[in-house]
């Protein structure tokens, strides 16, 4: 098969095309024929050394994909050759075939092309578990998300203002504040111009930043708020003002999902498919997607991320008739 | 009534019984004849400044009583002149009467006395909000209690150890470890000689030294682990390892109760009542009380309090019969 291998780490131009051994679907797992697969900030720390793929994982980069059904193993039911599905990966969607265990397996939604499938496993599972699960947003909540235009951003937006929350995003021009107002979002907050925590309080917060944002996140939230940090692009340690925390009865939470062992994310990705998957299907939350590259030009697809220029998912086509 | 007033804020010496207005029961609250009180951290905290009470609660210390119902309100429903109860206090307690929101009284637990039943509502109240609810505690699971000896501590080791939990505490002497053990702790660490960091991991840890303890308590959480600080003993900021917190999938809460709305302790009340309550009355879980004192003596109490040499509640005892 073909697949994206990391000769050493680097640039975007260290991402190399390459015929690898075929994957083979193990006890519990199917193996997929990859359609899409898409461009992850995961991705660019594997690329560049800093984030090893977790034990037993596929060395190639990919957290997400979607395509046919070409094997099944030892044990599998409820699938067959030829289903189309998209699912969750803890590596190895950046290729041709990946092996994937069935419970991160879920159903192309109603009305979706494969290559928007492959736009949303991660976004889904990411949401979904921490704003819903893990921050339990209630409606009438005020939600705030950096990064509005990301693809966590777009996904969480739409999801949340459908759950009746008020969304509040932060984001880097005026043209993505009037993509995330498009979304659903009630505010977008230009960061580089204007301090979120002037628009707050927020019950909930989802954050990317990490250090660099820890103390105006505190200062922004409600009493009773849940800061929920998924990414660490502005750094990794910060003072936390415990006192605040106290006074308002509050939380920080951070999470990710590639290292989480195989039935947590099986029950996640059961929990996007019932609670989810109904509202793509109706065409009420969709898949934002900045643009389709080939997957020889993943090169390029990290560097769209780098530049953070994009509006939602970076998709990496694979099959090209898919 | 009598009632120890804050003539100004200072040290112990500073707490003076004095004679003042009755305290009245408006809508929806009941007079109580208070039997017996107790000393919390907080008191320590208002008695120098540093807490003020919240609006509308009594300018008195004291967040906890018990007592005889001697006057109802407009609209209180359920409650009878003349019913022994014991009740979570915002203030007020060190007094001969108080008013209390009907929300906020319990009965007393069958088998205790009115002194005994004085120590109960902040414990039980405090490790069940945040041991149980916030951190959602599992039968199985490893708890690292700070402060093991405390009011908190003793009450929270047994329900833990009830409950199915593995419970580790720190102590600052040997007798303290002993009494810990007795309580259903599994071991007791030293903290003054021993690092209860490689004693863990543990899933929940219930704090209260807040910053001090704050790179070590998340260093010592288990995957998925819940830290709660209900203390800043030991300081009001700290730097977040925000790396560890979010490669262990783990959080940090700080919470307290006395400013929570009525709602909300009513709610915390009412659980305490249903699911502690039972096991106080069987004789499973006990308040562990490390003296009596008549309240004229509360300096004493707060004295006892700040040499950290006691074991358990120190409770200050309002009608001498009781």
């Amino acid at each position: 098969m073909q697949a994206v291998t990391l000769p050493s780490f680097g640039g975007p131009e260290v991402l190399t095309l390459a015929e690898v051994p075929d994957a083979v679907a193990g006890p519990g797992e199917v193996l997929v024929d990859v359609a899409a697969t898409a461009v992850n900030r995961a991705d660019l720390l594997q690329r560049q050394g800093f984030y090893s793929p977790p034990k037993g994982a596929s060395p190639y980069p990919g957290l997400e994909c979607s395509g046919v059904i070409s094997g099944l193993g030892e044990g599998v039911a409820g699938w067959s050759l030829g289903d189309q599905v998209c699912a969750l990966l803890s590596g190895g969607g950046y290729a041709s075939k990946v092996a994937v265990p069935v419970g991160q397996l879920l159903p192309v939604p109603a009305g979706l092309t494969l290559v928007e499938a492959a736009a949303l496993p991660e976004v889904a599972c990411t949401v979904w578990s921490n704003v819903f699960q893990l921050a339990a947003l209630e409606p009438g909540e005020r939600l705030l998300v950096h990064g509005g235009t990301s693809g966590i951003g777009t996904f969480a937006t739409q999801l949340a203002a459908r759950h009746g929350a008020v969304v509040t995003v932060t984001v880097g021009s005026a043209a993505k504040a009037e993509r995330a107002i498009g979304l659903g979002a009630s505010r977008a907050v230009l960061y580089k111009d204007e301090d979120f925590v002037k628009d707050g309080p927020y019950d909930v917060i989802l954050d990317n930043m990490g250090a660099k944002y820890l103390a105006r996140n505190v200062e922004a939230l409600a009493t009773g708020g849940r800061l929920v940090i998924i990414g660490m692009q502005g750094g990794v340690a910060a003072e936390l003002n415990i006192a605040m925390l106290l006074q308002k009865r509050a939380s920080v939470s951070a999470t990710s999902l590639r290292a989480r062992p195989l039935e947590e994310k099986a029950a996640i990705v059961a929990a996007v498919g019932a609670a989810v998957w109904p509202t793509v299907a109706a065409g009420e939350v969709r898949p934002v997607i900045d643009r389709v590259l080939p997957l020889a030009q993943a090169a390029e697809g990290h560097r769209v991320l780098e530049e953070s220029g994009h509006i939602g998912k970076v998709v990496l086509q694979v099959t090209p008739s898919s």
